[in-house]
């Protein structure tokens, strides 16, 4: 069996993204982040969805994105905003370059464990406008990764599956409900309690309310 | 003045680098890793090259790759070769991901600083052989830097420079001379003791010594 590295957020997405590398055979290590984000309740549910997914391994590794700030999800100086309410092309809830420092770590583990394939689950459809959910992101970080590391010496290939990048948040819930995902479990809230409890008026409580109806889906999420 | 972040390992090339880009006229940010490297030794080092520098800040940032293993550099249960001894195209001293992972967390602080810069001490030419320290890594790191931020949304330009990429040891040494740099104060070895003295023998070791011989300049290395 191949192995993969699966980037588990605790949210829906990835939940989803690990369901689809598991029915695509792969030996899965799971990998989450506490980088000071606002709520521990996020990093709670990805210890669930991993157990529940009876991953290979689950690692949290411990990256202090707070110390930088700049973000209304590291910095509580900042609030998070309601949805649409910002007129920015990148709101305040970007994390400067979240993505490339969560996947870099994904990289260096996925070279140690001998894996070649790394799953991520950005999207580009309904998303927050973050510029490090972007196909073309995507594309230029495997690019560097294959040039970064063994990979590029040795010819193998390293390849970065987004298999949610050009999905709407409905056709997600409806591809991770057919994998029996369990979406009781996630938290996608940008300022969840501590029990996990959604706000229900943050844009990605927005994102993920229009997709449970509009997959004609019953919506799981507990909010507060 | 234009902002830029310094990778300052405490060794010879990234002060090398430091004082290029001061020369350069940035303000510079200095960053390091405690990243579960073999001796402490190299952070003194680089606390002590940010602080004879000036430099505007200088941030010591927390990242445990010796989590992950793989690497003589972060397990101590892997003896550090002598220098030349290696069959291998990739010696053992290659710290999976490290400068991905490293070029990612100064990427997260340039673009909170609003740094259009970042400065690297990477080199090509006499090196341990890591994927990770080639023109085209360099290159594709920051085509996907470009499109992994703000500034690929924003249109503003993202530099990654490696001014010492195509040098000798020879010529960065020469260079930073007459910059004035002090090499005393660096350490490039690696399995220094706690007080910053050298095997001798390592790679890096070598490296650094045929340096100072061929460009006629007193070795001021502590050697054990």
């Amino acid at each position: 069996m191949k192995k993969a590295v699966i980037l588990v957020s605790g949210g829906l997405d990835s939940a989803t993204v690990l369901a689809i590398a598991q029915a695509a055979g792969y030996t899965c290590y799971a990998v989450s982040f506490d980088y000071g984000q606002r709520h521990s309740a996020e990093l709670e549910a990805a210890r669930q969805v991993a157990a529940r997914a009876k991953v290979e391994e689950h690692r949290i590794v411990s990256i202090d994105l707070s110390q930088f700030g700049g973000s209304a999800l590291t910095d509580e100086s900042i609030d998070v905003p309601d949805a649409n309410t910002s007129e920015d092309a990148i709101p305040i809830t970007y994390v400067p370059a979240r993505n490339t420092v969560f996947l870099s770590l994904a990289l260096a583990w996925s070279e140690v464990l001998g894996a070649c394939d790394i799953f991520v689950g950005v999207n580009a459809v309904d998303y927050s406008g973050y510029p490090d959910c972007r196909p073309e992101f995507i594309r230029a970080y495997e690019n560097m990764a294959n040039l970064a590391t063994r990979a590029g010496v040795e010819e193998q290939q390293l390849t970065v599956h987004a298999p949610l990048i050009d999905l709407t948040k409905a056709q997600i819930v409806q591809q991770g409900n057919e994998l029996g995902v369990d979406y009781s479990l996630t938290v996608s809230c940008y300022q969840a309690d501590a029990t996990g409890a959604a706000c229900g008026v943050c844009d990605s409580c927005f994102l993920r309310r229009e997709g449970f109806a509009n997959a004609g889906i019953a919506d799981p999420t507990r909010y507060q």
